[in-house]
């Protein structure tokens, strides 16, 4: 790596660590929450974002209400953009309470995707049904993301449980474990009735597993600022909301006031004024 | 109708229970509020939700301070959607506390709009002159949304008295009435400070009258969600951001966890995995 | 000025009072945040309410994480609609804090800007560096803005306190001065936990000095309508977002509810229905 001395001043301007990594990268992931961009909003999302920009989430079953060539257009920039896009759960879990899991994968496969999210948030599954499904989803080609936690309100899943998942779930063949928190944020996984972060088990769980596979659902700005503060740049954030890509970029890097005390740089010598 | 055996499967996918109507509908509609969108804004978000958006609200007088070319525009794309557009009661009160509606529907008129909202949030109208709003509009060839309840804080309109009104305005030639909610949804009207709905209100006023011809304005995610798990999913709803329309019409098919328990529909034989 | 009866309809209809002066305006300010819109996004935005906008903000750090390239392309279309465009002060303070100040100044030069906001929003400096980091900037050729406020949780600066930093930089060469009220407007310098305004702290302050200087940010909608109805439609306003520039322009000619009552408009002769 090059000397900091030797970073050129706009670089360290942009990135005053020089630490923030760039895609594709195997930490400090990015997923955003699409609830109903259009073409050109996507678009224009990708011409300003997309190198902050890890993984697009499709929200529920957003993608089933959306029409089928403007499905395959989105996919298409995404791709041009190495941004993964992926259905979100609900969609799957909407098939398979209907028997229909293979029908689902196929029908997304048709349709351009290349990644699914496998979880059971709302629905019952066994560990048993669990393990079959990302299996399934592998066969048939498909790179998996799953989802730990329930979405009903004041939902929580203690610690040990947890990690129990996210072993099975990665020893199965989950690429990525995401830990529930909806668009919403509050009184839901780790987060109180207010949005606050339970710092302790964030702690607990980032030690005890692999955390560059896990994802932390982080909807509001002060708990994407306070997961940064606790785990550093490089923890993976998810459910951001579209208009909010750059504001976690910048506080990834120091260049918000929540985390630019807590990302350390050296000055460079010689006074201007 | 099909027997439910022979929907194919993708359609199962998009609505479970395969009874979301088409447009144009009579029930199950959904009105956005527009508080500005700009012209490839407003027509990216036609392109991909038209079929769910069935009214556009040009917020209070955001129509006043829009360019004229840029309105026209939008009232066009709107036409060409099969959505009807309309500004909100707020333009309507300042005409007529200016004592000049009829040149405020000229104007109108003039301009493209076909659909007006006669409303008294802020000013004070006596039922008569009511009346003769919704017929002077009337007479000037428009369709007339009228609104019921005042925009100040922790206003609420007994249930007698909304159903009375809502039979006189109906009476007068009003095609649709809607429930003040604001943009909030807090300490307004149905909504408690936090935004929590008086289900029981909406229960007695929804027997009560034809509520089909009735909008309840229901700006919050928890809202809409509240308002279908109660009332179903042709429950008509309005204030919804533009973003979210989408999202709407997810909880409308139970596509999103809030309403997926709640929409039946048959699993089809046969296990997958 | 043309007495009131000699206005069009349409202008009163757009303007109850016609007091509502246009661009270039000394008075009556709006500031817009941005913190991502791409660039089809901010064309659309400038299309639609140019009339409406005096300032944009690139907020805190996210013209650093903007490709370069398109940053132009921002600045020269706000160019073309009269509209004076900045980096937050935050991205001043990053470079101040690596004593680069100079180049900081430079680089803003290269790329295209002639506006520069001046802080200490988050870092420390002495009434010296201030003004010397003011009067660096004027020797750029640069127009300055600073602002008064930390951005800590709380953060509050006494009136006495505010007053005499207000006529310092004014006399060290600042165009205009900001008042901290960061993105949130909650538990930040006039705001309480609630969003709640302190009246009496404005009032003292727009008393004490040249208020046409001064720039309050007030991020939500109540607190808008409050500085609205408390000072008049012609209060400097900023941190708005670029989805509610046209409700702020309604909240200043009375064209919503919250302020409609307190724009007064004599009606016109003649009853119509």
């Amino acid at each position: 790596m090059q000397s900091y001395a030797d970073i050129p001043w706009e670089s360290r301007l942009m990135d005053p660590s020089n630490e923030r990594k760039p895609k594709p990268r195997y930490c400090g992931l990015t997923m955003i929450i699409d609830k109903g961009l259009g073409y050109l909003q996507f678009r224009d999302l990708l011409e300003i974002a997309a190198p902050h920009i890890d993984f697009i989430k499709l929200g529920f079953g957003t993608a089933g209400v959306t029409p089928i060539p403007l499905l395959r257009k989105k996919i298409q920039l995404a791709a041009e953009a190495d941004v993964h896009i992926y259905p979100g759960g609900t969609f799957f879990e909407i098939a398979h309470a209907q028997n229909q899991t293979k029908n689902y994968l196929d029908t997304l496969r048709k349709i351009g995707f290349s990644w699914v999210e496998i979880s059971d948030g709302t629905i019952s599954m066994t560990a048993y049904e669990r393990q079959k499904a990302i299996q399934l989803a592998r066969s048939h080609s498909f790179k998996v993301i799953t989802e730990i936690g329930k979405k009903a309100q004041g939902s929580f899943t203690p610690a040990a449980q947890l990690i129990e998942q996210f072993e099975a779930d990665r020893l199965h063949g989950a690429e990525y474990v995401i830990v529930e928190g909806r668009e919403s944020g509050k009184n839901i996984g780790v987060f109180d009735a207010l949005g606050g972060l339970d710092e302790n088990y964030v702690s607990d769980v980032s030690k005890a597993l692999d955390s560059n596979h896990l994802i932390w659902e982080a909807p509001l700005h002060k708990q994407q600022a306070a997961f940064i503060r606790l785990s550093g740049r490089d923890v993976n954030l998810g459910n951001i909301a579209p208009g909010e890509v750059l504001s976690v970029e910048c506080l990834r890097r120091g260049l918000r006031a929540d985390t630019f005390p807590f990302i350390s740089f050296e000055p460079i010598g010689g006074a201007q004024g």
